[in-house]
């Protein structure tokens, strides 16, 4: 259960005051998500999704929320700040920030086809190029100074294999830089729980609070990695070269993001292998266990060593 | 019909790579609107609305277009612009200055009733609290100024009891100033055929090209006396009690503003006989028969004058 403040409508119609959203109809608390407080909130213009934000470094607060405002102005579907009456997305409301953005059509489709990664595939480019001329700059905190800090706190609680495996893949990934590649605005977890449908047809991205700046061949590899795996770790091709494919034809790959590609699937494994682990053994005060399984995405790296010649396919040819 | 520019698929397709919209799938022209050429288009992003502006002056566009995504970033349903990868909402196509905006639900309701009229009410005040810090402005171009230049054109082709009529309420509008009455962004044509419901519920206010600063009350009496008129050319109090009600809960109509009332109400009705009298007498070259009944407004301002007693009630006691 996610709402750690209690909004009540009263409260709601209140604060509502300050911005031209006509009447509160209807209020709901939401249980998903873990990291911020929200509700469903209905008025007599439309319907809205009100956060309040817990965990989230406030200093961070303006970058997401203004780039989901810039990306909606460009015509990726993405939820829309409202701003107040006098112009500002971000308002404390119980003693929380928080914001109230445009509520998106469409529920998230945990058995995507090959249909649904070539419309994430061309979203994901839209978004990478709607990014380009998005002024501000956050560099990503999950970087790979985060890797070596939390793969030594968490070294210790691990078995020898993993923990072999965990080095060698830090001192591989440490072999490559990627300044070279195309870089902006990335959306850094765009899993399949992240991409709402309407049917069969993308009705939108949420959750942007780990958006960052950073490699977008890295963003398309953390996508790749959750939208076309599957069940026994292995990538399913059609879905990747759709997915690629799709992308590649609203933001062509260039030679060196094509080079890139296994290292930066590898990558992106073990940012979440990292993060899981971390989760796991470092359960916040007070959690509820939402720690999900990190051997997940330790089988799915190793099978990005095992099966790297697969990777190297030109999937958009 | 208005499709006064040809837009084929290959040329938007062409034009649509200055945007992040995703793929083109369907392309339509519409007949409704008489200023502008519009299509309907479909992208794999969603559902928008392609305007070619074939009239209006290119140095006012910045201010509607400007106002329709300030409004949406302010939870106004309306169509919101879509911005070109380098941050520009108008754009030329098959030169013509054009743009892209987000197609809303719903279609107009012609015969609406007092939930209707509520709810035009609250968003138009909505509408003028939201455009307060809108930084733009842009005179009313049908002003009283506008008001007595057109009088002049039309005034011979009307028959003595209309020229008496026209002459008489120039005059009488002339006794009255209205610096003092709260003033901003207005719609100015908010009649029925610009509002959309889907279903029951306000989906959405659209056509903002006559949109200006001026008082806030000639807005709020445009709207009275196209959505609260009868066939008989009279008010029809419950739904003027509905609209003016709501809009007052939203924003609190002043002392000044009540005592305006009924003259605001005679304004508006002469602005609309004068802009239907000139259409009638002056239709532009090549143009088909668009032109309204002026007779309808002059009925109405007949009967404000007639019943100007009623409309001094306390409509929002």
């Amino acid at each position: 259960m996610s709402v750690y403040t209690t909004v009540t409508p009263e409260q709601l119609t209140e604060w509502l005051k300050q911005y031209s959203l006509g009447t509160l109809l209807e209020l709901q608390g939401i249980s998903a998500g873990i990291e911020n407080t929200n509700y469903f909130v209905t008025t007599s213009h439309g319907r809205y999704v009100l956060t309040l934000f817990e965990r989230i470094a406030p200093d961070a607060l303006p970058y997401y929320i203004n780039l989901m405002a810039h990306l909606a102005q460009h015509g990726i579907p993405c939820p829309q700040p409202i701003a107040t009456l006098n112009n500002s997305y971000l308002n404390q409301l119980n003693g929380k920030p928080a914001c109230i953005v445009s509520r998106l059509k469409g529920a998230p489709d945990m058995a995507p086809g090959v249909n649904h990664c070539a419309q994430v595939g061309e979203m994901l480019a839209d978004m990478h190029l709607a990014g380009k001329n998005y002024p501000a700059q956050l560099a990503n905190p999950r970087g790979p100074h985060w890797w070596k800090e939390t793969a030594a706190a968490v070294m210790p609680k691990l078995d020898a294999d993993s923990q072999a495996m965990l080095k060698e893949e830090l001192r591989f990934q440490a072999l490559y830089r990627f300044e070279d590649l195309p870089r902006g605005v990335i959306h850094a977890d765009l899993f399949r729980d992240n991409v709402l449908f309407d049917g069969e047809l993308l009705s939108g991205a949420i959750d942007f609070y780990f958006a960052c700046n950073d490699a977008w061949l890295y963003d398309l590899a953390i996508t790749v990695n959750d939208w076309c795996m599957q069940d026994d770790c292995t990538l399913h091709g059609e879905r990747v070269a759709a997915m690629l494919s799709r992308y590649h034809a609203r933001r062509p790959l260039t030679a060196i993001e094509k080079g890139a590609w296994p290292v930066m699937l590898r990558a992106a494994a073990l940012r979440f292998w990292l993060s899981r682990l971390f989760d796991l053994h470092f359960p916040r005060p007070g959690e509820v266990t939402h720690a999900k399984d990190p051997g997940h995405f330790q089988r799915v790296l190793a099978n990005h060593i095992k099966f790297e010649a697969d990777l190297r396919k030109n999937w958009v040819a």
